[in-house]
């Protein structure tokens, strides 16, 4: 059965804090109508620290879109493939063992995707399928985890290795001043994971159903505008309350599994923002200390997009774990908008011999 | 077993001939050192007309690449949902039969992906699964046929329906003189096509196997250049020749599957150009005639990138399809360079009543 083992986080050297991001904003936006609500905003996020991969002074500046994608490629060249030695060397497996590469990224893009790179740079085998994944944002980590599993289950004894790179710095557009840009240029951050769905052993979370759910009508709240700046980030006030609508969905989920979503061992979701968790834990009725992974990585690197579900998992890993067959739900949540959601139960692989 | 299920085409209504594309290439390249073999590599496609969602005049203008993706993404509104219909009207499914929609289109971006807008506008499940892929390019038609095989594996009772929409036609850059670029601007077309995999019943080809192979240190042959204004299509000059290292990787999958790749009933490959139709049907030992279907599209169409294949098995079906039980293969080649193979068995729902 697939396991999704533990996955390898790596984030950038140059790190911006709370008060330095407030500072920024305060400077850069004196006149702002909205610049106390903005503030605010930020302030609510939680997000102490964010890491990027460009030190402050360079990210404020926009070189174009044609320079900021090149950065992007030499970033993502200079920094997966350490992230991926890991996630295969916690998975205990050797790149001629994956079948499929799942690259997800919605911060850079290139054709051909980064897959192609990584196959000759790594020596994966020529046989490897890609399937690179540039549109869904935010979900993306838990539609990769979920295509890993479809993957596996119709191969069981295949391996998929999952890579999430989100340079979300490399979007900053300094002409846009809505309350949702200003919002987002405090709450993003940068990172990569990656992590391995193994068909057969290994150690993490066992994956048993795979889900999607799009809620009608909201195919404008998360969106970019792409422009001959790049893309630009657009979010709707409305989001932040989306968890209402998607928390019935979470529960249908579970229940048709024959679980109960307020009642499990564990929970990995996206944590778009600080709303994200506390509703989820009002409509799910869960205490609000099961988010504790999530919360964790959304003060420490901020909102990193796709990579928030395998850095949020991660931790549950250097928690120790949880209890062999423990229940649990992953969920990463993006544009459309849509929930990517995965229910599984803990499987620990050296639980006979520890 | 999963069937790939008659695919519906479209192709917009603006028409530009060999003549024309002659014509503009020389009173526009007047100067050009290179003019003399643009014209005759352009000769050499054998393409005779393709068709545009533009008017040529406002093709060759370049309004700007934020322009040209509300182009993109206005006329993908406009045109698709109709295609889709007659793909789920060819598969006898409703919208509400399908589990999983792949949508690939390497020439506009959105975020969401147009799926998002589909599941809305033409009322599929909010459940429906998406695996938007913008970047395996040509390879791309081939992909999702895979990943819609693999999908119907994992879950034997799923429906995939598989959009193709490439408006090549809108990265068009007048500044690119290149001697791949002018040859491009006479080879590539617009085109839509839908398909669905059913993953119990239908009339078509039942999906056996599929495979993919990376060329290795290729990944710069075919790639886009993304700059402010837009995707530059990069087209090295060895590309061409690709069929040579190709070939034996379509013999191995066959191999595998017990198949001699020589000795099929049916081929439907990407049209990238006419050499690799001359060439593969060298290294592959077998009869030009078989790769009618795929010069047909080139022939009429140009190469419309990722629906290359589909339009190639529609005409096929036109053909009246093949025998019940003949064996076939299918190939896309994009990117990477990437081929994603498939094999296949001709399956007639309704013989028995016939």
């Amino acid at each position: 059965m697939a396991t999704l083992c533990k996955p390898s986080v790596s984030v950038p050297e140059y790190v911006i804090t709370m008060e330095e991001t407030l500072e920024l904003a305060r400077s850069r936006h004196v006149d702002h109508p909205n610049l106390p609500l903005a503030l605010r905003l930020i302030e609510n996020t939680g997000v102490r620290t964010r890491h990027i991969v460009q030190p402050i002074e360079e990210t404020l500046k926009h070189p174009g879109f044609e320079d900021r994608n090149k950065i992007y490629t030499a970033e993502a060249k200079a920094r997966v493939p350490a992230v991926v030695q890991r996630a295969l060397d916690e998975a205990e497996l050797l790149t001629t063992d994956i079948d499929v590469i799942i690259y997800v990224s919605c911060t850079g893009f290139m054709m051909p995707s980064l897959t192609a790179w990584l196959i000759n740079e790594m020596a994966f085998e020529s046989t490897t399928r890609q399937i690179p994944i540039a549109q869904l944002g935010c979900a993306a980590g838990g539609a990769a985890i979920n295509r890993a599993h479809d993957f596996c289950t119709a191969y069981p004894d295949a391996n998929a290795l999952i890579v999430a790179c989100e340079f979300c710095s490399l979007c900053y557009q300094p002409t846009d001043l809505g309350i949702g840009s200003l919002l987002s240029n405090g709450l993003f951050g940068d990172g990569i994971a990656a992590a391995v769905v193994r068909g057969q052993g290994g150690t993490g979370m066992q994956l048993e159903r795979n889900g999607s759910y799009l809620i009608p009508k909201t195919e404008e709240w998360i969106m970019y505008d792409v422009r001959a700046t790049g893309f630009h980030f657009l979010l709707d006030k409305r989001v932040p309350a989306t968890m209402e609508p998607l928390a019935p969905a979470l529960q249908d989920l579970a229940e048709l599994h024959g679980w109960d979503a307020a009642d499990l061992d564990f929970y990995i979701v996206h944590a778009g923002g600080p709303r994200i968790l506390d509703d989820l834990s009002k409509f799910l009725q869960v205490d609000p200390h099961a988010f504790r992974f999530s919360r964790a990585t959304l003060t420490e690197y901020g909102n990193i997009a796709s990579a928030v579900v395998l850095d949020a998992l991660r931790r549950l890993f250097d928690e120790g774990g949880a209890e062999h067959r423990a229940r649990g739900l992953l969920a990463g949540f993006g544009p459309g908008i849509t929930a990517e959601m995965a229910l599984g139960r803990w499987h620990n692989d050296n639980r006979e011999t520890a």
